[in-house]
């Protein structure tokens, strides 16, 4: 349904660049859960730009403010309301291109779609703004998780040309907290060069995109449905509402098409008393449905579509061929501040896919214990 | 809902590989569509296994029974249930490893999930034979797609490190047609070595996995939802319901990752007095909405997970390590028979889409005359 | 989505009077649940016409063949679909009449939603054949409800002119068993007059309507939500899909009107250490949430459209008025047959609502023991 | 979902008594639809509380602030957000019975289902405060349904023992505009009777209950899906979120129980080249689909739980019997403002249901020529 997503529990979010405000409804939390406002603003912080020359110079303050569901702290069990100001805005840059349409944005198709009537002022509706709406929601639904016992965790695998350390040299999958005002990376030796990286295409009136990694701890085996409400649709779904996303893999994901079976097959085997797989190639999930091991999947982020180099065209209302020279303000690299998109969307997903099989409740009371052999990693 | 998706339009599929039957509940079409049994047969047969050494010895009729929906050779506007009987199985094979976890297989996530209860013949309800009723469903679809001028093509990308002729050399983009008995590639010429190398995998007790992409023509520009219903979000979904999917990827995918904005970008131009692309890297896709050229998107198939090689794994019921060696009727490789699933499947998230937006009577009745400025490629 | 309803768990249902088949198609049912096909046996025979005088002559077996997601007597977790033949049906009856619209049926409606597509044979979709798939989905989470301590049961309030006892005077609201062969009433005795007066009914070309009650029992305080999804929404809405049914109330329903809050206030008192109230006027539902009390609504269904009296009416084709004798088998009444369809869907929704709130494992190992002084009546 | 509800589009509702706001999110509307927000204050103003004796002091000014999906007057095509600010509002006079269940409140409910955790505070989630919400939305709907020739229109059919005039002499059946500061009624001269009835009640700290009656003109036959969204279940489904109603029935309703099939069937006639009934007690609706006559349904709300009237109940806390006297502002009556709580959520459902068959286009571009003889009335 367009805006709202979600089986047991629901995400509808809301909102224009330029309009009043973006926000959220989340739906179908348990009543008396807390909810840390903190939590939630250094989420918030790490989505926000900064202005330094890697993030565009538009900087929010992003207050989340409640409107609804939360009572003195806590979660009522009712649909909880999240609404963010739209406090900085400066119409004007957009103004003077308003007819050109830019290549790689949703101008033109926002054109065919709604045929005229969209508000285009900052990308309107299709803006990255609208993220800040999901990023609150999906901070609370990470908080949830964690009072599950269970850890999401995404870093930039990739960007610019510049990689992190692979997933394996992770030790003991001790999963990293993001460090505000740092790239998340498991090897933060490396932002210096990937900063570098992108400032230099910054500098060229270019931009550069990623791969974003996420990692998911913690999850009992037997989450998911097989077809379609499997693990891999549910998260793809979601990713996917993530603008600049083309592309979605698991485990080892577009890397099986050049593997063999029998390099394909993570072995199972006992390890103190569980079942494991030697192996995650799989990403955690067999047959849509979590196995106990780490969830893992990554995203590419295409560049961001503006950038200052002039463009070839089309002027919509004259029909004419056209250049473009883009103003205004714009991130020459936007992954680094969609990890924390990506990373709270999944934790959506998973508490959605969590509470069909355990129900509202489980959110507040906690999972049932696991039986032995299934306890996962 | 688990084993239901779409939204105008929805898709329930039902059955177990060793059950009586597979079949497909598809509703909310339009009265008065025809319904073209030997279309559908012909889809049904390009699922189908051969025991020619490259898809499993297990032949089925396939013979798709229409229970409801339809009347005298059309569609009468309520619930189309298609039923497929399951005449061919020698669930004996399997009995000898039931406690033995194969790799790679749902075997593990089916006891987590299902307690023990589920239906392990043949895979159950995880086995590939499920996607018959897919194919039932979408093949119908794709027949009232063609009757809007929209045709979806999805040819072997790659497959056991063969690949077929880009996309970009095939001819003015008018698509083939799937040529019964044969792999669906652009560059027909191909199809030996293809064979070549699955056989060979297979003869040496291993499998292969492959990429499908798939290429869709006549799409009116605005079709899609910004954020969660977007055209690449639906379509992932339903792609992931694919068994052996692990990846999804739309235009450039995780090629992206690579390219510079300035090339990543796709300039719009004039061309015969309709707004179109010089280039084609977004995949037909801007913001989650079509943008009137070619849709085009990227999946990865892992190797089959069943191989006759010995494997290293777990038994369920002793929970001590052991060793499986698998026996029963496998492909080496799924991929060229999976072309026809994703193909159909496609056509019916497109189809969802399109009657969001247009109606169901649209279905019927075609869709409205484009816009000047809007009728895409 | 037309043809399926429910939030946790989902009903499909589809089919035709004179197609192959009708069927359901039950999804989201935890595995391990014991199915027992005599229960669901004897709640089709409950709905099925005995040629009586009181119901049509047409009689099939209906037998349910389970076509997926039940395997050695349990559910598997998979989606569980019923199929039910069409064995006896004898079109030839509605052929002479297939252009005089029927007061009272959908024969108009069917031809200006389905532009004349629709299968008209014996009502088609619209049949009330269509409910036996119902019945067969319903008695099984019927099932499921009684291995959780829950009771529905549905008598005939009133029918043509005759009423059942009183809800009040069932001793101690130990719910009757439905009789086999039996109509469903609180008081037994009344049965015959019942018959009577619908047998007079109908010899005099006519036909006859009436109110089925169902009362639930064993419900915990605290199942469904506020809004959308209140109990009453929720039963409704299955409710109205009862064809014949023009109304739907709960509690002391339309008298509410003629009450004072005084009057209408049910009063919480304690009893053996629970919260209860000492009326039950709000019928068990209080904000849209079960209060532990039972949940009690009736329906008004019409009389039966199809009467052997002549009518007028118009001719669809030439756009005549036009007088109708209507020839074939049909009940004098369907009020007796319907009780066990309603009280089926209702099983089904209180099973989705309970789903939402405990999760799908509590179908099998049962809900979470209640809170003192929540444990209801 | 909770708190959302609809096919093609959708409604979110959200907010409690006496937290910041209550809201709406209304997606799926067509871009370029008129904003007429003097029509919505006006639906706002027909809802709002008086202080004139017959409404609780508490008003509000109930400004609508359009957070998102608004652009220039026009819809943008986007989700609509409206949000409503709490600003009067009076906590302690709710506090001194925190403890004490009201009778006919959702009060033992709310602590049942939400643990103790749900905002108390004036009914919180369950307070008549929230319909103010679904009224902001639901006006909207109206507007796009006038401006495709559907009326909806709702009356007080009977109030504190007062009727209004019958439906049938409603001449022509052009249906009034409702009169700003006035009842609902089609005889305006029954007002004085039943203000001063409802008076008597208030006067005597008791409260009163009533009917309320919607007709919807204009409507093609065809809308709507047999079973599960037939326009009885989607309007059904509605009304029964509308706090203090416990009944609906379309047409005679309940009635039917004592009409014999020649009674209750409707006549099809020809009427100036048209097919019509020449009655119209099925209201509007035969299998679930409208055949062009009138919708016509009613509703029972019952009488506000709120009375001064010292009442029996529990101490939730000690779990000890009390009793209870109610301070605070209540409506002896709330039927009067209801009338547009109902009409607004009717125009949602109803314009559903027509998108689902006509697409989202047709909301702005119209309907399209119905066909000789289905005009409808």
């Amino acid at each position: 349904m367009k805006n709202t997503f979600g089986n047991a529990i629901s995400l509808t979010i809301f909102g224009e660049s330029h309009g009043p405000a973006v926000g959220a409804v989340l739906d179908g939390l348990a009543a008396g859960l807390p909810v840390d406002e903190e939590a939630i603003a250094a989420a918030m912080d790490r989505r926000r730009a900064r202005g330094d020359g890697l993030s565009t110079a538009r900087t929010e303050a992003d207050a989340v403010e409640f409107l609804s569901g939360v009572y003195q702290g806590h979660t009522t069990g009712t649909a909880i309301t999240m609404m963010i100001r739209n406090l900085n805005t400066r119409s004007g840059d957009y103004a003077k291109t308003a007819d050109l349409l830019r290549p790689g944005h949703a101008d033109y198709t926002a054109h065919a779609k709604y045929e005229g009537w969209q508000d285009a002022r900052g990308g309107g509706h299709f803006s990255g703004r609208i993220t800040a709406a999901s990023v609150a929601a999906g901070a609370l639904c990470e908080e949830v998780l964690k009072g599950l016992g269970i850890r999401v965790y995404t870093h930039i695998a990739a960007c610019a040309g510049v990689e992190d350390a692979p997933l394996s040299s992770a030790a003991g999958l001790v999963l990293p907290e993001p460090e505000p005002g740092h790239f998340a990376l498991l090897d933060p030796t490396r932002e210096a060069a990937m900063q570098q990286a992108i400032r230099t295409a910054g500098s060229e009136g270019d931009s550069v995109g990623g791969i974003l990694e996420t990692i998911v701890t913690g999850l009992p085996a037997g989450v998911g449905e097989p077809w379609f409400d499997s693990v891999e649709s549910e998260l793809a779904h979601l990713m996917f509402a993530i603008p600049a996303c083309k592309g979605v893999e698991f485990g080892a994901g577009f890397g099986f098409a050049k593997l063999r079976g029998s390099q394909a097959n993570d072995p199972f085997t006992m390890r103190e008393g569980r079942i494991v797989t030697a192996t995650n190639r799989n990403g955690g999930v067999n047959g849509g449905i979590t196995n106990g091991m780490p969830v893992v999947f990554r995203t590419v982020l295409k560049p961001t579509p503006s950038i200052y180099k002039e463009q070839h065209t089309v002027d919509y209302t004259t029909k004419q061929d056209a250049a473009l020279q883009i103003h205004g303000r714009h991130d020459p690299c936007i992954v680094p501040r969609a990890a924390v998109v990506q990373n709270t969307l999944a934790a959506f997903g998973l508490l959605d896919l969590l509470t069909v099989r355990y129900g509202t409740l489980a959110q507040k009371h906690g999972l049932p214990e696991r039986r032995a052999g299934e306890e996962g990693m």
